[in-house]
């Protein structure tokens, strides 16, 4: 039997119906539960009821179980930003494609909570999504050149714009309420118009 | 004699002018003769004329070498936004203490530009980078509330002041001339303006 599952592993993908979701679900209960230094990937494959195989199909390493979505999320913003009117500033094409990611967050439950816990325990965590932001901010960056934005304008705003989403989400994380997260954004973003108008 | 090197290696650190410079200069040098992954610190003690725990002493890793000055940087910048005239807006205080830290790496010669090189080529540099950077925005975000500025307003203009740095480095490591980091750093503040005014 236990052959037969592990050729099921290799060849049928089919076999395991959202391998990724229920992965991300067990190593997220793990961390929460023993700290995640002290999860093996083997045991976060035991607990989704699969393989370390698997595991190593769907994630590069133990770290990126926690950045889920692949690059769905890098996709959503780039389309946003390119579906943004003309007329729309740099930096408000980037906030509205921000906000146009809120309910792929706010869908997720007590998910995002959860795992912001784990990675403000962990600085090799805190590295891996600080480098998960910086590549959003240069798809986004990408997108506002595909606009017409030059450089470094588009960079800037690209940057701006995580810098805005960062606060927002820390806000909507660490509120004990239910705020909304796509007006934290709007609020984060006001208060830097007014930062940078330096009044 | 190599057992009095180690003698004075474990208790004497005065025995070592300048230990950490030569090894962050071994380093560099390795890493650009053969990459980053295919250098050990036993080869940058060695090519520094030290030994291992010497290393080990001032830098807690491989990756940790890249990264001079220890809280140097920090401390000039929390000091300078510290020092700006009260009438200074947050934006142009972070920007201020950028600009005087831009000596810090304009002394350096080769080795900023040389040190990008490396960082570029390797993700766990990046992330490394990023954090600093991050830690480098908490710090500021810190020594504007000392000024009383309040949150988000503090957090924002701290992590917009340190887009506006890398992107103002990145231009300044990259350019071919002798661009001065100073006024880099006051056009990536200006572009950052323009662009959050929506023009």
């Amino acid at each position: 039997m236990s052959g037969t599952v592990i050729s099921y592993d290799v060849g049928m993908a089919r076999w395991e119906p959202n391998a990724r979701g229920r992965l991300e679900r067990a190593a997220l209960e793990l961390f929460l539960e023993r700290g995640f230094e002290q999860t093996t990937v083997a045991e976060i494959a035991r607990r989704a009821g699969l393989t370390e195989r698997t595991f190593f199909r769907h994630f590069a390493d133990k770290r990126e179980v926690l950045f889920p979505g692949g690059g769905a999320l890098q996709e959503l913003l780039v389309q946003a930003v390119a579906a943004a009117p003309d007329s729309t500033t740099p930096i408000d094409a980037v906030a509205a494609a921000l906000q146009a990611a809120a309910p792929w967050f706010q869908e997720r439950g007590d998910y995002p909570r959860q795992r912001q816990a784990v990675i403000a325990s962990n600085p090799e965590l805190q590295e891996r999504e600080l480098i998960k932001l910086a590549a959003l901010a240069a798809a986004i960056a990408g997108a506002l050149r595909q606009r017409g934005v030059p450089e470094p304008a588009a960079s800037l705003a690209a940057e701006a714009g995580i810098a805005v989403f960062k606060i927002a989400f820390d806000r909507w994380v660490s509120s004990t309420g239910q705020p909304d997260l796509t007006h934290l954004i709007q609020d984060s973003l006001d208060e830097l118009k007014a930062v940078t108008a330096g009044n």
